[in-house]
């Protein structure tokens, strides 16, 4: 998989037919940014989801995975705040994550267990539920088929930039297109299976295809593994991690087996790509860092292995400075608790082959900080050790790190 | 165990009765600083060694595992030079390592495998050997037992200060000494156990008891756990971690299984205090904390919440910017990979309760925020779940520890 690769139209979570978007500032963050983004599907559409593996699971993600079990994965809004997160908040915040939902569903007409709702900011601190009471049907009345970058805009935090998404394919004649938005900055760790994504990381996907839930369900958990859950910023997990993926067939076109594998590679452009700039977007983060591991002897061990390097913090600091310090490559690789004979290792900055054979070649270093210059970059370890690779995607870690998450709350 | 605890003797390796200690500079380090230190004991000594688990493991670390093996446990001296750690170099660092301790064991008069070897530095680069060739007999010749604190300043690396500690009790009427030093500043992350710590950490401690082999190396690894074992800078785990403690008897006390517990108790005294300097001298520190789980189902889920907590990001940043997002916290425990239950936990920071009963006390935020402008912070999370629990000691995470280590090499 390419760093590079990305989806191929403009647009986002509000592009595919049937769908209709909203971002607006009801007052929750003090700068008066954009802090409620509303997703609407004209008819009831199916829904795949994914949530936080974390213990401590915020009240938004409660109320999703009940309302999920209660409709049979329809779902036809979803509405999201940022700058409180609505975790640890007992039963009061379970309380206004329900109200959220309810207020949305009776705008919409519609069950409330058809609106999923999601939260992103500070843990611990209760909704300003005035402001949401006033917000909603202020976001209701914006909705358009225009409106999917203010959506993407209404769900960040510390993310510099939004992230929007968007491919067209064609499936038996007709023209379906797979959009999403996606925010996250810090708490961004791997660690997702299906319905367990992690950090403060959300994304929402739509498209206008008709695909049957178990089919969602499957494209889903595949894509995520290779996208949101192949990424890391700080390797910390959020309690309010979510994806969704909602398909409503406005396009006309069903998946089915045969349209499976073109309808997942679209899936994986636009999640690819969202994922990705979640990485670009990272707290501090000036480079993007392709970490791949090959001759592993298990996909779990290169896996492993990858996410390890994408955590350190010696390897993030090294390559935020430019520093061929490939020796923390290796060292970290042999704490990453897999199975492997060093002398058989090979680590790689770039094109510049630094160890192999048991032999530094540290005369090369110049070349590998050279290439290191690069806003994107990678770095690779062959263990040695098996046929089995994996490919993670990391940010440097800055001074600037430090200073957004020292400051998050003052 | 409180962080304040402390030895109550000045002093450090060269203390105890017949060792004597040396630091001097090769030239090694670009710098001049001192970078050769040598440590002997009059008589042969019982040893009991600790090594990094790490995969890839140093020249030095597989040269002191086969003469620990050779000798049966038997040492007169430790030759340890700092600025580069002779990892990841292949046959040539092993003959460079075999030389290093050759060398020594020549101008002692003792068997070539009585010496153990340690380095510390950058991975993947020669050592200088005609600087350690010239520098050893200038060792030897500085030699002395007031000579310690030059050894602790000899095997440094980033660390902005020598960690020294020394205590004296009363065995049997004879008053026995244990003494040692220790550096790490960085790639500090706990997962050791008996042969096998972590970080670039080095920690040489002498005692002039005699201790018979198999309890000497109890002794060692039951107070490593809850002291060099319970310690993080930066979580991750060095090629070269390396803990050795040498027994030779000159005080002509024995400790046997009736002198034992008040062994360990000095014994650990004395690495608590090396330890908690490691963590007060982590690269770019300017807290310590105290990191203390309790009510977990086992010792091992509280030892790996606490873990968790402590090598954070998040929370090392928070804590570094005096904000008491305790959130963080909780969420940090909930993908520690424990069983607990959100509702029965709790959440202090220092004397605050911020959570407690499913219900979080933000209002009590800025009394927590008051507490977090010490140096020394506790903070503690109950699981409520059982009552065994864990204490390990990290230290904020700055933007100087991301100076640091961007420009670690260059």
């Amino acid at each position: 998989m390419n760093a590079s690769s990305s989806a191929t139209t403009t647009g986002g979570v509000a592009t595919a037919k049937g769908f209709r978007a909203a971002g607006i500032s009801t007052g929750i963050k003090a700068t008066k940014k954009l802090d409620l983004a509303l997703v609407v599907s004209e008819t009831p559409a199916t829904a795949a989801a994914m949530f936080t593996q974390n213990r401590v699971q915020a009240a938004p993600v409660l109320v999703c995975k009940e309302s999920l079990q209660k409709s049979g994965g329809v779902v036809r809004a979803i509405v999201v705040n940022s700058g409180c997160a609505n975790a640890c908040t007992g039963d009061v915040g379970m309380a206004d994550a329900n109200v959220m939902a309810a207020e949305t569903a009776r705008l919409i007409g519609c069950p409330v267990e058809q609106v999923l709702v999601a939260s992103t900011g500070v843990i611990g601190v209760n909704l300003p539920m005035d402001k949401l009471r006033n917000g909603i049907p202020l976001a209701f009345a914006a909705l358009s088929d225009s409106q999917g970058s203010q959506a993407a805009q209404a769900i960040m935090t510390t993310d510099p930039f939004p992230k929007e998404s968007c491919t067209t394919i064609v499936i038996g004649g007709k023209s379906v297109t797979i959009g999403g938005m996606a925010k996250g900055s810090g708490m961004i760790g791997p660690d997702m299976a299906p319905a367990l994504p992690h950090a403060t990381m959300l994304a929402f996907v739509t498209t206008d295809a008709a695909v049957p839930q178990p089919l969602l369900s499957r494209a889903l958990a595949e894509v995520v593994d290779e996208t949101f859950n192949a990424i890391t910023v700080d390797g910390d997990t959020s309690t309010n991690d979510t994806v969704i993926l909602l398909a409503n067939g406005a396009s006309g076109a069903t998946i089915g087996d045969a349209e499976y594998a073109p309808f997942v590679k679209a899936l994986r452009a636009v999640c690819l790509e969202l994922a990705l700039g979640i990485v670009r977007g990272g707290e501090g983060a000036t480079k993007l860092v392709t970490v791949t591991v090959t001759g592993a002897a298990s996909g779990n061990d290169a896996r492993r292995t990858a996410k390890a390097i994408a955590t350190s913090l010696l390897v993030k600091t090294a390559i935020h400075g430019g520093d061929p310090n490939w020796g923390r490559l290796i060292a970290v690789a042999g704490r990453a608790g897999v199975a492997f004979n060093p002398g058989g290792a090979k680590v790689t900055i770039g094109p510049v082959v630094l160890f192999e054979n048991g032999r530094p070649y540290d005369e090369r270093a110049s070349e590998a900080a050279e290439y290191l210059r690069r806003k994107e970059v990678a770095v690779s370890v062959d263990l040695g050790a098996g046929s089995a690779m994996s490919t993670v995607y990391t940010c440097d870690l800055s001074a600037e790190y430090v200073r957004i998450n020292a400051e998050y709350r003052t």
